[in-house]
């Protein structure tokens, strides 16, 4: 067996969220620590890395400010990519291309921090590292806004993104009554797959918020017969009706709803269908059935790059499993993920755990069904307080000159 | 002339601002101060006075907590309403019954706080005033994300919408430098006819922030092929083109671009136009003209109703044109404006002065055209000199359970 690198490198992968940076510093900070000397950063993941697109994380982040900084960042720092690895038997070439880059580079502890694909990536290399007798370990950090990964109680980074969507929901509800008059608003959240993003709209209703009217999450077969018979009641009843919608909503053969605009929605002057989201179609469709105001709001990529509203709770769990990789890397550990275990509600307690690789890449947690209420268009108490540690307390911005301050490798 | 009334009424009208409840406290905490027995809100404008919705602003404000927190609330505290008086002469009837409400409440000054339409209310009621007779006194308070109103430097509610769009654009513009891959993020802001706000997403270059590679004002008739060759060259230099655009921008034959879909875009399977916006518009053309990955981003509502984002500068000045205003009217002052005047830029300093109303209802100003650089897709330093005292400083929001606290008449 070759000599153990004393190198760490760490990769960003997937879409962004914002506290994917304090993973980033958990990591760093934990591996240095523990006697690294350099810390590697992957430019843009896996796919930079065969670039040898690297830096040394001590150069770009120079004193504690920088840290700081970076916690409050949104994005990923380093870059990141959409890249699935083949398997080595369609591709040995590029494995040893990779692995010779690490042994250039002296690496011994290899981190990625991302969702499933991340973690797939991870599964690939450690046991390509086990065939080929390498030392190298190999340790995957969660992060997803979506909150869809298995073997953790939650996600890093789904609880800024849900206290964005609370906060902006409750903004948006005082903004919806203003005139008093009828209208509809239909906010559409992300989420393709799971709905614990759009469940988050949930958070908005307390002593001071009337909250929203309905929750449509894409783990119920969406009917858009019954979704305008049962709006019409409201707009009816009630001044500022406020709706969440999942981009990922469903009818019951399985179109997307934002597919739908191909049979009632518009097409272009050349024929060609132009995707309008769900909560678009869905507010053109009020308007031409009820005849009632309706508007569309698209939380688009603002849901995850909030860092100026990131949860504090989120934040320090973030930092934290980043560090457990590292501490579990350095300890001889590898293709495994570093999974977070709720042990209470009330008081919050969270620790973190490891978990086998293969048992969490390309698998979809969704929402269980017994925490959407039996109408189909909410959550229940027990969604709520499964959200509600997570959305606890703040890591204020660090404005300059009226801006929040960030950091970026120039 | 009629015993002059110990009580004082104040409304809001329009769209709502992040800040418009401080002008609201303004007026509140100054009318008291000064000997009102009671400060009446109307609720939604003077369409709600006219049926007499009205409530005692010391019966819903208990104490200084619900101060602060109104500060901190977003969307008009009173409801708002979108009604533009008759002339006295087309419905003399309705002057008298409103008349007739405030003589009931014992009334003696009026206050409204609003844009451009509710100075325009200001100046019909106290014209009706001086020619019956009335001893009423009648105060308009500004505000306005749009910024758009003449004889003053600057709106309240403008600072707040500017610092949210400089903050969302330095975070989205982190986001779309993630992958390192060729994309482009058309960001649609509010303001029909003067582009005060899309101007601040000049806000976001700083040192820790490459900045938005276009702004296109409503100001600049917008020209769609020089915009598709400008975007093609940006995008083939540079990975995460930002691009920030009026919703009001036009074409030379002064038609809204959004209103261009009707040639080009979308029409709905019944032949119903659907607007799409400005930057969808663009978007959808960059994807079929250039080929690239492009999206559209429509802050919508977002950012007038952010108070999680307030401008400190924007929220003291919003409450200080409201104290001025009553001060104004307890002393004998009807049919004028609170106006902001700036001293100096640095250090910033900022007094009110008052206006005669007629000088202001109905006029719009914009940006001049010396601010706006010459191949007009940017703005200069004098503008961002502008706007750089008006987004400083914050006022934290109260949290209450991980989310921003709110107040509202139940």
């Amino acid at each position: 067996m070759e000599k153990m690198g004393r190198n760490a490198i760490v990769g960003q992968s997937g879409g962004p969220t914002a506290v994917i940076n304090s993973s980033l510093v958990g990591v760093f900070q934990a591996a240095k620590s523990r006697g690294a000397q350099h810390v590697y950063g992957m430019r843009y993941g896996v796919k930079g890395l065969l670039e040898e697109q690297v830096v040394d994380l001590s150069d770009t982040l120079r004193d504690n400010l920088d840290i700081e900084i970076l916690k409050r960042t949104p994005a990923s720092y380093l870059g990141s990519c959409r890249y699935k690895l083949p398997v080595p038997a369609e591709d040995p070439a590029l494995y040893e291309k990779l692995f010779g880059i690490l042994k250039k580079l002296d690496v011994g502890y290899f981190f990625y921090i991302g969702g499933n694909d991340s973690m797939d990536t991870i599964s690939k290399l450690s046991d390509y590292a086990c065939m080929t007798g390498s030392d190298i370990k190999f340790m995957g950090v969660p992060k997803t806004i979506d909150n869809d990964l298995m073997n953790t109680d939650h996600t890093p980074g789904y609880g800024s993104a849900a206290k964005y969507i609370g906060a902006i929901m409750k903004e948006i509800t005082r903004d919806s009554l203003v005139y008093g008059t009828r209208n509809v608003t239909i906010v559409e959240v992300m989420g393709r797959n799971a709905g614990w993003l759009t469940g988050a709209a949930a958070l908005a209703k307390a002593e001071d918020c009337e909250g929203v009217d309905m929750i449509c999450l894409p783990e119920v077969a969406f009917d858009i017969d019954h979704f305008i018979e049962r709006l019409d009641v409201l707009q009816r009843a009630k001044a500022g009706v406020v709706i969440a919608v999942s981009e990922g909503v469903r009818v019951h053969d399985g179109r997307y709803v934002c597919e739908l605009t191909e049979e009632l929605g518009p097409v272009d002057a050349f024929g060609h269908k132009t995707l309008t989201g769900a909560a678009r179609f869905l507010a053109n469709k009020a308007v031409r059935e009820l005849g009632c105001k309706a508007r569309a709001i698209e939380l688009s990529t603002l849901q995850r790059c909030s860092s100026h509203m990131a949860s504090r709770v989120d934040i320090t769990e973030a930092f934290q499993v980043g560090g457990a990789a590292a501490k579990a890397a350095f300890e001889g550990h590898s293709g495994e993920m570093v999974g977070l275990r709720r042990l209470s509600n009330d008081p919050y307690q969270c620790t973190t755990e490891l978990h086998d690789i293969h048992t969490i890449a390309n698998f979809e947690k969704k929402v269980p069904g017994e925490w959407i209420t039996p109408d189909g268009v909410g959550v229940t108490q027990e969604f709520l307080a499964y959200m509600r540690p997570l959305i606890q307390a703040e890591l204020t911005p660090i404005y300059v000159d009226g801006l929040p301050r960030h950091i970026y490798i120039k």
